[in-house]
C-alpha cells in the first residue's frame, strides 16, 4: 500500500464575523485538503490549516512521501520532521506558541489522518477501529458561542445576527441548541470587559440550568483578573479555559481557582507537558489532532493525560467535514474524553468538501460514521468551488487582528488586556 | 472479525538453575499460550505467565471475550478489567509490586497480542506495521548472564555449566556471545556479595572492552550499598538496574549515582510514573508488554517516556518464541528504544512452541519477522509435548525462593540483603 500520489488543495469558505481576543474572523476561512492515493487506487483524506506558510510546508512534505507505505508512520513523521526546518508561526495566536515540534506535528497530521483513512478502507473498518475501537456510538459536541457582529462590514447581515451582550449570547445559544441539540455550551470570551462575559455566563446559566458551561478568553486576562472571574463563576463553570497566558501564570490561577483550568494554548506539544504537570497548571487538556501530530499521537496523549490525572476534551478551529469525521473517530475511541468536544461546524453552516449524509448531529452529538476509513467522501464539485474561492478571495493567511484593525484602528492584541 | 474461540494452553519447558535475588529457577518454567480464532478462521497467538492464579484469570477472561471484534481493544480491556477483581500477586517478586492495574494489564496482554497477530494476518502485514512501522530491520538483544549452578541438584550438569564467580561469568558470556553474537551484556546480580558482582562486571569489561554492560541485583541492596556499587562501577555500566527497592530509595540513589538507573520493578504500571517522574527515580524504563497491557499500550508508554526524557529498553522473563516475536515487533516500531533489549531466549536453548525458522539471531539481533502478523506459527506437536510436560512436571507457579530453600534452608528473601 504505497503512496502513489498526493493532492494538496487549499480551499476557502465563508466565515461569519466571530469575535475573539485576537480580533475578528475574516470573511473567508482557509483550509487545506490532502488526498493521498495508493498504488492500488485507495484514497484517503486529511484536512489542515490553510495559511500559506503552512500550506507550502504541506506541499513540500507531500512530494517527499511518494512511495512510502501508508503504515510507515514513523518514517513518514521522520521525513516531515526533516523538511520542516524552521518554525511555522501561528499568525492568529489562538493556539499557543509556535514551536519546532508543533510545526512538524501540524504538517504531519493531515497525512497521518489520510493514511488511517486508507488503512480503514483497506480493512473495511472505521478509523475508530484502528484507534482502539469506539467506546461510544456518538460524540457529544458543545454549542460554541461567539460574540459576533451582525454581518461583515459592508455586507448583508448573516442569519445568525449580532451577539454583543448577554442577551445576544443567550439568543445565539437558543438558535444553536435548537438546530443541533447541543447539551454543553462554550462561550468564546476575551472580547469584552470580563464582567460583561461573567454576566453572559450567568445569563446562560439562567436560560440553560442543566447545560455544562465553559468560558475561553484566550489568555487575555492577568492572573488577578482570572481569579476574579473564577471566583465570580464558582459553581457555574465546568472549566475555565486559558484565562491567562503561559504555564506559570496558569499554575498560579489553578492553585486558587475553584474550578479546573483547561488549555489548548499553554500546552500544545508533548514538550509542554512536563513543566505543566510539574507546576499543576491544568486540569483539562483540550487536545487537537491538527497540532498534536494526528490521531494515533492523540491517543498516546490521552494515555499520558489519564496517567497524570488530567481530564481530556477537544479543541477546534474553523474546519470542514474531514476534520469533524477525524475528531469524531478519535473522541469515540478514547475512553477518557470526559466532556463535550468543541467544533466550529455550525459556523460553517452547511458549506463542506465532504458529500452530505455521513455526518449529522443528533442531540448535539455526531454519530460515529460507520463506513470504512473516516466514512466521508470528497464532494469534488464542492471542492472545486471552494478551491476557486481560495484563488479569488484574496486571503492567504488568517489574520484576525489586521482585519479588526480595518474597522477599529486602535485595536491591540497586547496581553494581558484585562 | 469476531472472536469465535480462544484456546488457553499452559506449557512447561526445561529451565536451568539460574540464580537471582529471589532464589533459583526451578527445573521447569511455565508459560501460557493463548490462541484466538475469528469467525473467518484467522488465528492469532499470545503468550503470558504460567502461574496458576494468573492462568485461571486468563481462562476466565477468554470466555468473556467470545464474540468481540479483534479491533475492539477498549472493550476487550474493559471486560478483562471487570473480571480481574482482585490483585494477582507475582510470587517470584522480581517484577515489582502487584497492583490491580498491573493484574489487569497482565491478563489483557496475551489477548491484545493475539488480536494484533490476527489483524496483521488479515492485512497481510507484520505487527510492527500496526505499531507505527519498523524503524529498524533487526532488534538488538543483550547477552543475559546469570550466576548458575552446573545443573539442577540430582540431575546431570547442563551444557552451560556452573557460573559462580567472575571467571564463570566471563566464560558464560563468551559462550552466549559466540552462539548469538550479542553486543551488549547484562548480568543478573543480587546473588553474591556486591563486591563479587562488581568484580564480575570488571572482569567482563576486561574481556569485552566495547560491550555495553549492565547489572541488575533486583533491588536487594540498601541505598548505601547501591551507591558504593555505583561509584565502584563509574564509567563501566551503561545503566544500573533496580539496585534498591521502591521509588523513593531509587530516587535517593539516582540523585548521587554516576550512571542512569533503570527499572522493571519500581515502575511497573502507568500509575507509578507520576511519582517516579516527580522524584527523578529513573533514567531508563525497561518496558515489558506482558505486564504493561500489550503492544499498543507499550507504544503509548514509549511516547510518555520520550516526553519526560526517560530512555527506553525492554525487560524479559523466561519466555518462548511468541513473546520474542512480539517483543521484536514492538522494539522495531518504537524509535526511542535506545539500548539492546533483554531476552531469556538462550536459556530456553531451542525449546519452543513456534515452528523453527521465523526467529533467529544475527549479531545479537533478531531480524523483524516479515510474515503477516507476528510472523510465527504454532508448532502443534511441540505445544502438545510442552503441555504434557506442564501436566506432569508438578509445578503450577514459579517459586524460586522455596526451590532454593530445599537446598539451602537458611536462604531468605529479605530486603535489603546487603
Ligand atoms: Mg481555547
Ligand atoms: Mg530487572
Amino acid at each position: 500500500m504505497n503512496i502513489r500520489e498526493i493532492t494538496v488543495t487549499p480551499v476557502a469558505f465563508r466565515d461569519p464575523p466571530l469575535l475573539n481576543a485576537a480580533g475578528v474572523h475574516e470573511p473567508w476561512a482557509l483550509r487545506t485538503i490532502v488526498e493521498v492515493v495508493t498504488d492500488e487506487g485507495l484514497s484517503g483524506l486529511g484536512e489542515t490549516y490553510g495559511d500559506l506558510a503552512h500550506l507550502e510546508k504541506v506541499r513540500t512534505a507531500a512530494k517527499a512521501l511518494i512511495g512510502l507505505d501508508v503504515h510507515a508512520q514513523n518514517e513518514i513523521y521522520s521525513r516531515v520532521a526533516a523538511l520542516v526546518g524552521d518554525v511555522v508561526s501561528d499568525l492568529h495566536g489562538l493556539t499557543g506558541a509556535a514551536t519546532k515540534e508543533k510545526s512538524v506535528d501540524r504538517v504531519y497530521s493531515p497525512f497521518e489522518v489520510a493514511c488511517l483513512d486508507i488503512r480503514g478502507k483497506a480493512l473495511g473498518r472505521p478509523v475508530s477501529d484502528l484507534l482502539g475501537g469506539a467506546v461510544r456510538e456518538a460524540v457529544p459536541y458543545s454549542a460554541y458561542l461567539f460574540y459576533k457582529w451582525a454581518g461583515h462590514p459592508g455586507e448583508a447581515d448573516d442569519r445568525f445576527g449580532a451577539a454583543l451582550d448577554p442577551e445576544g449570547i443567550v439568543a445565539q445559544a437558543r438558535l444553536l441548541i435548537e438546530e443541533y441539540g447541543f447539551r454543553s455550551i462554550k462561550l468564546k470570551g476575551g472580547v469584552f470587559e470580563p464582567s460583561q462575559e461573567v454576566d453572559a455566563i450567568l445569563a446562560l446559566r439562567e436560560a440553560f440550568p442543566s447545560h455544562p458551561l465553559r468560558l475561553d478568553p484566550n489568555a487575555v486576562w492577568s492572573v488577578e483578573t482570572s481569579l476574579e472571574v473564577a471566583r465570580a463563576l464558582e459553581g457555574t463553570l465546568e472549566y475555565l479555559e486559558d484565562p491567562t497566558a503561559g504555564i506559570e501564570d496558569m499554575a498560579a490561577v489553578a492553585a486558587r481557582a475553584p474550578m479546573p483550568l483547561a488549555t489548548n494554548m499553554c500546552v500544545v506539544t508533548f514538550e509542554h507537558l512536563p513543566p505543566a504537570i510539574r507546576q499543576g497548571a491544568i486540569g483539562v487538556l483540550l487536545s487537537d489532532h491538527h497540532y498534536w501530530g494526528g490521531l494515533e499521537r492523540s491517543v498516546q496523549l490521552a494515555r499520558l493525560c489519564e496517567t497524570f490525572g488530567i481530564s481530556l476534551s477537544m479543541h477546534s478551529n474553523s474546519h470542514l467535514g474531514i476534520s469533524l469525521a477525524a475528531m469524531t473517530h478519535l473522541a469515540a475511541a478514547v475512553p477518557n474524553v470526559a466532556t463535550a468536544c468543541d467544533t466550529h461546524t455550525p459556523w460553517q453552516d452547511g458549506q463542506d468538501v465532504v458529500a452530505p449524509g455521513a455526518l449529522r448531529f443528533v442531540d448535539g452529538a455526531v454519530p460515529v460514521p460507520k463506513g470504512p476509513g473516516l466514512g466521508v467522501e470528497l464532494d469534488r464539485d464542492a471542492l472545486a468551488v471552494m478551491h476557486e474561492q481560495y484563488l479569488t478571495c484574496g486571503f492567504t493567511a488568517r489574520d484576525d487582528t489586521s482585519y479588526m484593525r480595518r474597522f477599529n484602528p486602535s485595536f491591540t492584541n497586547t496581553r494581558p488586556r484585562w
